[in-house]
């Protein structure tokens, strides 16, 4: 476009959507008491764009698997982040994780007929997954839908390769939503099929995009189920061998997966705050996980989540912004293989003393803010963030309504805190999600930084007001 | 994140704020009237991503510079899509356009001195722009951030590169009201500084990011002031620029550019519709712009929004959503320049016996829908379309608003027309606007059909409906 009265247009928007809000008691006055707060971390947040530099020092590590070194290192450098903005009570806590470890990439191919050659597939383990015999394995292969349609196999199964090819439906508006109805295949697949006597599991990679990368994610084992391999195969390898099957009905696959699976190691949370200044007790967490899966740096998933908590911080320490109760950061540890970390946090002896009032949990990527989930129905801390929904709209924040919260906050959220999170744009994140394509670069600058805003608006109006009745 | 109950929380938030639709009277007859087809195109439109698909096609032309042989050329294919597409009444309508050429790339460079070499400069001529004398100018350089601090050199200009250094302002949440803040210096930068004697000018690239791409756009050169080269500077030089001049006041910089107006072409718009079972002259319109700047394919700017119409058509034809009134698609000519294409469209004797009801403008930026402008305030059209807001919210739309048009239908709203508009995430648009990076993989495959969508169930109701009042 060239230019045109972009202004008038959304001010024409805000202006008509603005007596649907005044019209509950007590948001005028609640909007007149934070705006200028709200204007000062607008203004230093964007000027500054810092969370992304926080979120390009996270990635630096490189891939943080649970258990690792790089891991580790990062907790160690998220310590140094969190001092050097100027947090305090800086420090870790230690969280007890499975080290698994994913050995050298995995290869798979569609074994070569005389007809053809092999026809190799983008492959990767999926997190948990135990590795092939030495020499890897080749069976046929038998491709279903569904966890019940692999149950229902039965002995068709029995040393064959079982090939979960349900796509997420792309005709759903809510990514989540599609990702939820198709990831029991990649979490509970491999079991399904071992009990029905197949030798290993190919699962379709979660994402709406055909193209070659694979996307990792965590397997779950079930108890007495044999523990067989299982490899995400990339959408479009996946089309390709559906595709070859209807024509090749008794092709073999190749497969060689070097995963292991080496035990329990001590990792950690990162933990930092600003103290509050009449009840330090009461607690507003902001979290994300430090940890990630290890095809590329996790930009998205979930640096993001940790840098905008720290920005959060950041920006209220910078405006000199000390609430009545205490903010926190948490990186958590090990979100991916199941929200140790989570746990661990919640039930550490440190937390003796403390009340953590709200609980809020960035695990949605980075991309522009379209919601806050905050607090249960009915709730002061939904009452209070839905009076200042005025001054959230202009950071994309078009909606205020209940929820929030995840995995790795659960948790304190059962203990009573109230859930929160911040909504980003999902359309694009499964694109990334778990695979090489999460990286730095992916991550837009601007709205990583309206979410940093958005956090540090929610963390500071309740660590102010609290959660109690009015 | 690894999976948690994201439907919930979702569903949480809609399920809150239907209530404050609700009240509307007539809102749930409304829209339980058009659930089905809102319902319909979602799945047709998400399954298919077709104006991606669209937009490939369009930007496989090249760049679309008004005037160009590729600009033809992308007429031509635009009514062959149309016809593909199934469209009726494909055709084009002349236009008589102004033909620049940018002749060889662009070359700048501070002048060396014996204490250091030359230092290049990542430049672009302004749309319009004169070239420079054979072999180039060099002249040292006054910096300003201001018109009325151009204007206010006076004789200092005299002889010197005008360097325009007012960087659009980020702390702004809305990019349009950044960009509209800093537009004035490249549209009227080089007349304010040829008025004082200014041998050229040079302006800081309308962006965000501190990149080395220039990022081009229309000039405007006032009557009676001489006219005098001019081109944008990447953000990332022009801060270099700055800082140098700091140090070396009487830098020179040496500039080569070769634009050169040619005088007037005629070019077209390409329209195609789907007629109205009852009242066919009166016409609902959904336009982009098919024109580009050079520098790129202009996927988002405009060749997204002559995508998202010409698919919200194919939807509506291709589910056998006939309405009333017709429905029309136009990409105009020559946006960029300054919008003969939609003034020659508003005045073709075509337009005697049609009455345009509504009039939308898709050139925002192919991204994820966050709004909806439409209609005056008051108005039948804005009132319909509020009353569907709950079945617009999964596409992006939070916010239905009146507002909404642009320069290519501002003839057709001056006469009555109601503005529409899908209002996009805008958070990325600067970055890629007008520069090198404005190409087809910046535009993302759903992200754009769910504005399509938006534009077909804007035009599907507003064309059965009429925007007279009820």
């Amino acid at each position: 476009m060239r230019r045109q009265n972009a202004g008038a247009l959304f001010v024409a928007l805000a202006v008509c959507l603005a007596p649907a809000c005044a019209r509950r008691s007590g948001a005028p006055d609640a909007a007149a008491r934070y705006r200028d707060v709200v204007d000062r971390l607008r203004a230093a947040g964007l000027a500054g764009e810092r969370a992304h530099r926080f979120l390009e020092r996270i990635c630096s590590v490189g891939p943080r698997l649970t258990g690792s070194a790089e891991a580790d290192a990062a907790v160690a450098l998220s310590l140094e982040l969190m001092s050097g903005a100027g947090l305090e009570n800086v420090h870790s806590e230690p969280v007890e994780v499975g080290r698994w470890v994913r050995g050298r990439a995995a290869e798979a191919a569609v074994a070569p007929t005389a007809a053809r050659p092999a026809l190799p597939l983008a492959v990767a383990a999926l997190g948990g997954s135990v590795g092939t015999p030495d020499g890897g394995l080749t069976a046929p292969v038998v491709e279903v839908r569904s966890l019940d349609e692999a149950a229902a196999l039965g002995p068709k199964a029995a040393g064959r390769i079982v090939f979960y090819n349900r796509p997420m439906d792309r005709r759903l508006t809510e990514p989540f939503a599609a990702y939820g109805g198709a990831a029991d295949q990649r979490v509970a697949g491999a079991s399904a099929a071992a009990r029905s006597g197949a030798v290993a599991v190919l699962v379709r990679s979660l994402t709406f995009r055909e193209d070659r990368h694979p996307h990792t994610g965590m397997l779950r084992y079930e108890p007495g189920a044999p523990e067989i391999p299982a490899a995400a195969v990339a959408a479009a390898d996946a089309d390709r061998l559906g595709a070859l099957l209807r024509e090749e009905p008794e092709a073999r696959v190749t497969l060689i997966l070097d995963g292991r699976n080496e035990g329990r190691v001590v990792s950690a949370n990162a933990v930092g705050e600003i103290a509050g200044s009449e009840r330090p007790d009461e607690i507003v967490l902001l979290g994300g996980h430090l940890d990630s899966w290890d095809l590329s740096v996790g930009a998205h998933d979930d640096a993001a989540g940790c840098a905008a908590a720290l920005e959060a911080l950041a920006l209220l320490r910078d405006l000199g912004l000390r609430p009545k109760r205490t903010v926190r950061a948490v990186f958590f540890m090990d979100e991916e293989f199941g929200g140790t970390g989570g746990r661990a946090y919640a039930a550490s002896p440190l937390r003796q003393g403390e009340r953590h009032i709200v609980a809020a949990e960035s695990d949605r990527g980075g991309f522009v803010p379209v919601g806050l989930a905050v607090g249960r129905p009915g709730s002061a801390a939904l009452e209070r963030m839905t009076a200042l929904r005025d001054l959230l709209r202009p950071f994309g924040v078009a909606a205020v309504g209940p929820g929030g919260g995840g995995v790795d906050v659960a948790p304190l959220v059962a203990k009573g805190a109230e859930p929160a999170a911040v909504l980003p744009n999902a359309q694009p994140y499964f694109d990334v999600h778990h695979s090489a394509l999460d990286t730095v670069a992916a991550v837009h600058p601007r709205e990583l930084e309206l979410q940093a805003i958005v956090l540090a608006v929610l963390a500071y109006v309740l660590a102010q007001e609290g959660v109690g009745a009015p």
